[in-house]
């Protein structure tokens, strides 16, 4: 048996693959099997994170299963789905047992948080590179899309902003910061919490969801297109952390609120009566604009009322050279 | 717009985004969106294929992208799936639009013939790897596994064997060959055609069933295991092409038609009965064994009934190092 199938019965044996439900057949035949109650749709999605371009390398790699997992999660969050299960295609350079098994553990652990199952994937030799394809379910007529924003929305999120982003100048070891700022700032860029349970709420609710990876200004932006409206955007109403401004200041937190990638939370648009409802259940979500009749616009608002759009929004991986 | 974003839209301008059945949502939102008729489950199986390790680079661009998705896809035919999408993890080096024409242009084709619609997926960069998910449907109740081999049934294949790993030496320019024996065993090689619709006529026939893409042996080992049962090869029984025979001579067509990998032809185990079945329904398919009592080893025997099992089967990657 070579190193390579050592590794595959390593993954076949991991926690996250033994569960779960709607899965009718796991890792270890041609294909899983998935099960959908009558009425439902799968979602999916597929993430790839590429050594240097989306993560540091060396890293931990504990942090990493953690995040590989996550951000392809959130985007069923974002679909407003139930979340199923996923696979894993890894592609590493040689089979070190070591960071196998923290890698392994950080998956296990965000898929107990997420309530997934590993069924299927390949361990391929070559560049650290990791594709991860989720699986959730979603009743037909209920998926939130980036098309339904209408002009009388209200533009929400779902959680403080930038704080991944904030976190960079530490992830990389340009600048260290007192435990109590670096805890809660490396948290949301390690180990980002799809929100899961929100967009769950949001079905029937919300217009449109989109889950912040691009940064802030580029995924209103996907929705305003998607959904052929204007968004406003109130720079002041942004909601920002005690920890990011501590470290960062008032002007980069902004700036990394508006244009960072990575949050990981979900912007959404609602209209008024429903988010009324939404913050009578306890939700907290955040107001920081509202949709106009417009044609795939953004505006970003200063305290006053005038025009502050940055000419150049979005977000370029942090090793990116083009 | 980054070059990258433009092959994004690249991707999802191509005709195998366009169609098909059962995709309620395509390219362009978090998820894409996949309904099932009532009663069936979802089939999904993922395959990675590096540069270097899984195909030559340099290559054709076109002939892999026919390629990667058919290896792919074969995995839908083993499980009896009807086949309905697939996502595409592209990891490139450079955005060279060249290339992923041609790449692109493989993909169309192949998809066409496979009738799978490509619904999402990611484009980043890095060393050239490519990783695709492909997504079927199949009844209840009436998939082909690996484990369901019983005593008594007679083992078959769909078709000859050992032609892809026959046509290497074609593949890596070692060798050359007249076009009338060098093209079937390159088609073979670069355009493996998923038995689909032997799939869907072996629902509820067959016992078992696998494609062959580690080998002969091999993967008659994973079903052996997998059904705790015994299976029996009989080398005179192997359908060998004319072309692979003319080629690489008779001691070598039966070297790679027992060990050679990428056939992704079906083998499978049915029931004495059910095969009288398929054969006068005119399926071209060939016994080569039987199923016997035992513990998932495979033994293969001589014209004359004498034990050859080779010690050592499988498939190495013709450029894996390990």
């Amino acid at each position: 048996m070579s190193e390579f199938d050592l590794i595959r019965k390593y993954f076949t044996a991991a926690p996250c693959a033994q569960r779960g439900e709607g899965i009718t057949l796991g890792i270890g035949d041609d294909c899983a099997l998935l099960a959908l109650p009558a009425g439902e749709q799968l979602a999916i999605s597929t993430e790839t994170l590429v050594a240097g371009v989306h993560f540091a390398d060396p890293c931990d790699s504990f942090l990493l299963g953690q995040r590989s997992l996550a951000v392809a999660v959130s985007d069923l969050a974002a679909m407003g789905a139930y979340p199923l299960a996923f696979t894993l295609a890894l592609t590493i350079p040689t089979a070190n047992i070591d960071w196998l098994q923290g890698y392994v553990h950080g998956l296990n652990v965000m898929a107990k948080s997420c309530n997934v199952g590993l069924v299927g994937g390949d361990t391929t030799r070559g560049s650290l590179s990791l594709t991860i394809t989720v699986f959730g379910r979603v009743p037909t007529g209920q998926e939130l899309t980036r098309s339904g924003a209408r002009p009388g929305d209200l533009l929400c999120v779902g959680g403080t902003l930038g704080d991944a982003s904030g976190a960079l100048p530490l992830v990389l070891g340009q600048r260290t910061a007192d435990i109590a700022i670096a805890q809660p700032l490396l948290a949301h860029y390690w180990s980002p919490q799809p929100q899961l349970a929100l967009g769950l709420a949001l079905r029937g609710k919300a217009t449109s969801a989109i889950d912040i990876s691009d940064g802030l200004l580029a995924d209103c932006e996907h929705i305003a297109k998607a959904s052929a409206v204007s968004l406003v955007v109130e720079r002041q109403k942004l909601p920002l952390s005690y920890a990011l401004i501590a470290f960062a200041g008032d002007d980069k937190a902004y700036m990394a609120a508006l244009n960072g990638g990575d949050d990981y939370v979900l912007v959404f648009t609602v209209p008024p009566v429903e988010l009324v409802a939404l913050l009578a259940s306890g939700w907290p979500v955040y107001v920081i604009g509202r949709v106009e009749v417009g044609h795939g616009g953004v505006t970003l608002l200063d305290a006053i009322g005038q025009d502050i759009t940055p000419a150049v929004r979005g977000y370029q991986h942090f090793c990116e050279t083009s």
